[in-house]
């Protein structure tokens, strides 16, 4: 294929992709202003002469930028890294810069009269506020447990669910494909009072369990319920991607325990937060009393910092599931997932060698939007005789997490939406190029 | 007793601990200029209206302040809270404000190059800044790990120490008495990598084990090094409080394994960051792969803020060891523990039913002190028939930690030396007033 050809077919993807887009998320008429929108933001990057900036649309930008020539380098989309955030919060400048004084947050302690005595005051209030105007989970009736990040939560959960002093450790099962790290983060320590099962689909045994319930799932964003249904089982509900970026909002969770984190949220994986929505006391102090000997309590800093920031999201929603304010931070989040979503759908119906799941579309109750899924991460398999396409992808200079790390086989491969624009732009245009012509050479 | 006589024997207490102050740490002159000091920065207070004040002296201004009236609440010194710092910081203003913008620290990753690669290059620069002027650890050859406080840095280590396939957990000792928390954090999760052996003078099997060497040590205050001395030995040494306010440093510590932490060194306890300083490239290696699994790194929120706290300790003390700048770090440290010490030994004299450890003199090489340690906690015990010293004083309304959590018997009890002043006034106020006559009553 010759440079010609090859400029032609990635402007023919482009334009492809912008049609695409537009037929998608009903957006033509914000396609067009775009290049005007962006002259504005750079006029008053200029005027202010600083990164603070008045965010003037929620339509990302990225959409009128000119491909960049592919360089060869390495994509690494293994991780769920949420550095596709950084641009809204940049766009926010100073709004949600956080101040801590030398004297600040001296102490272990928040607030000894609560069951979690390290959680403060101002996170647990922000986090009511959020679920309340989201819809997204039922705070009525809840401890609030914090985590560093829901990672430490879900190891405290089954410190708090299984008993000192079983003969047997308790099973822990998800159905597949799930949670890469679930596995590893259950077994790593060979506890004697949890071991992973595997599969859900596959547990027969009758003793009690644990069954992990991620909904929307990571790795293929689809909805799900508990599977196993036995009388000994206790459910965990994982939600860490119950937004409405991600997904149609369609009922507040009301779960026994459910998993959430700041940093599929609102993108800041750098804070390491985490909260869990537990209705049990019990199982609340014996969660507590995990993260007391496992951390002496979570970093106040980040609490603090987390408040702030959630409370900005709350504030730029606060009228209503229709605020069309500018800086409705899910209507970003919403945007330009389906954006990213058209623009690897494009690729890979150009490549060929690739498919997706697909969704059912649903309203959503928080924004009104109707629309299908458009997950945190894309669980691509490969077509016709690619057997390991993580391999494949590792030859094209792409990183993936293959189908075995999450119960399943390797002609899967999980890869990362969240990456910074030029990353994720790089990999669609990578991937639309990528035939059975390479494939064979 | 009356009313009278309580006044009156409070006054002499005060009294006997101005002149064994004095005696104590040669303040006698620096103890006349505290009202004159303390009219000064009242004034400045005004002048400023606001918090941030010159702090113009490192004398603790509780000295001349009057004894307040013990109301009978109680006094819990259960905990090592450092809450005795909160003082001096505030005495620092805004010098070690931290102010973090709501894009910035978003990504899972610091480093991808480094080891640990969710260490934040500032805080890691700041710790070898601040050991190479203090001399209290060797850093060159080391590895840095962070971790959420040196809690969770000891479980990484026994992780990354003990190999995946014995037939058998690894032994886990230390001398009695030991910290209180080593058998809990070792043992919570029934790992089948490690399990807690106990008091390491009675440890005989001949077997791998790791040995913990805590120096100074937590609860007592000694100087310790190992003691099992078999060649299938790792040692891992915890120096959280291998600092000039509490003892003198005597050398750079060069061991293999050497955890640190905030809380104990600058008092940020709530900022849950500690380090550890690592030889081996595999041990730091594991290390890392441990926090990765359990919390997927450490808070950068956190680090960020220490590094700008390590920073200022460091500018404090920057023109050598006999630095007298005003904000000192380590002075303020050192003249508050002193005159803790001196306090409580006032207190143990005049009740006559409590003896406390006596420790050997030295130089410290940082700040040429010549000085007896000064620890975090006292290891107080009780003396004549008392047999339950935690149940004894907490029929006072003191709350300790007894003998028994750290390997030894209840005669002794483990007390906080770091709460606030107030606090720790009412603590010796009332520790001085306890006698045979109320412990018969």
């Amino acid at each position: 294929m010759t440079g010609q050809q090859n400029m032609l077919k990635m402007m023919s993807l482009k334009h492809l992709l912008v049609i695409s887009l537009a037929l998608n998320v009903g957006l033509i008429s914000r396609v067009m202003e775009v290049s005007r929108e962006e002259k504005h933001v750079k006029k008053v990057k200029d005027d202010a002469g600083s990164k603070t900036v008045s965010y003037s649309s929620f339509l990302p930008t990225s959409t009128a930028a000119p491909a960049a020539q592919d360089d060869g380098s390495i994509i690494n989309l293994d991780h769920g890294d949420p550095t596709m955030y950084e641009r809204y919060w940049q766009q926010m400048g100073d709004r949600t810069t956080v101040v801590i004084s030398g004297w600040q947050l001296i102490s272990y302690f928040s607030d000894v009269r609560n069951i979690c005595w390290f959680l403060e005051s101002a996170f647990a209030n922000a986090i009511v506020r959020l679920h309340k105007q989201v819809g997204n989970a039922v705070t009525e009736g809840r401890h609030i447990v914090v985590g560093t990040g829901s990672t430490q939560l879900y190891q405290a959960v089954l410190y708090a669910l299984c008993p000192e002093n079983a003969s047997e450790p308790m099973s822990v099962v998800s159905a597949a494909p799930f949670y890469s790290s679930y596995p590893l983060m259950t077994d790593f320590l060979k506890s004697g009072l949890y071991k992973w099962a595997g599969d859900a689909y596959k547990f027969s045994k009758d003793e009690p369990y644990i069954e992990l319930v991620t909904s929307p799932n990571n790795p293929d964003g689809a909805s799900r319920v508990a599977v196993v249904n036995r009388k000994q089982g206790i459910l965990v509900h994982d939600l860490a991607y119950y937004w409405p970026q991600y997904t149609p909002i369609s009922f507040p969770a009301d779960h026994d325990i459910m998993l959430f984190t700041f940093s599929k949220s609102t993108g800041h994986a750098g804070t390491r937060l985490g909260w869990a929505l537990v209705k049990d006391e019990e199982v609340a102090k014996r969660m507590t009393k995990y993260i007391e000997l496992n951390t002496i309590g979570v970093s106040k800093d980040s609490q603090i910092r987390a408040a702030k920031i959630l409370n900005h999201v709350a504030d730029s929603i606060e009228h209503g599931p229709e605020s069309k304010r500018s800086d409705n931070f899910f209507e970003f989040g919403y945007n330009l997932m389906a954006l990213r979503w058209a623009q690897l759908r494009a690729a890979v119906h150009r490549s060929d060698l690739f498919s997706l799941p697909s969704f059912p579309s649903g309203t959503c109750r928080f924004s009104s939007h109707h629309f299908k899924p458009q997950p945190a991460f894309a669980w691509l398999k490969c077509e016709r005789d690619i057997e390991d396409c993580e391999g494949f992808l590792r030859r094209h200079k792409i990183l993936t997490r293959g189908g075995k790390h999450f119960g399943v086989g390797p002609e899967y491969v999980r890869i990362s939406m969240m990456a910074r624009d030029e990353i994720f732009d790089r990999f669609t245009d990578r991937l639309s190029m990528i035939n059975l012509e390479s494939h064979h050479r």
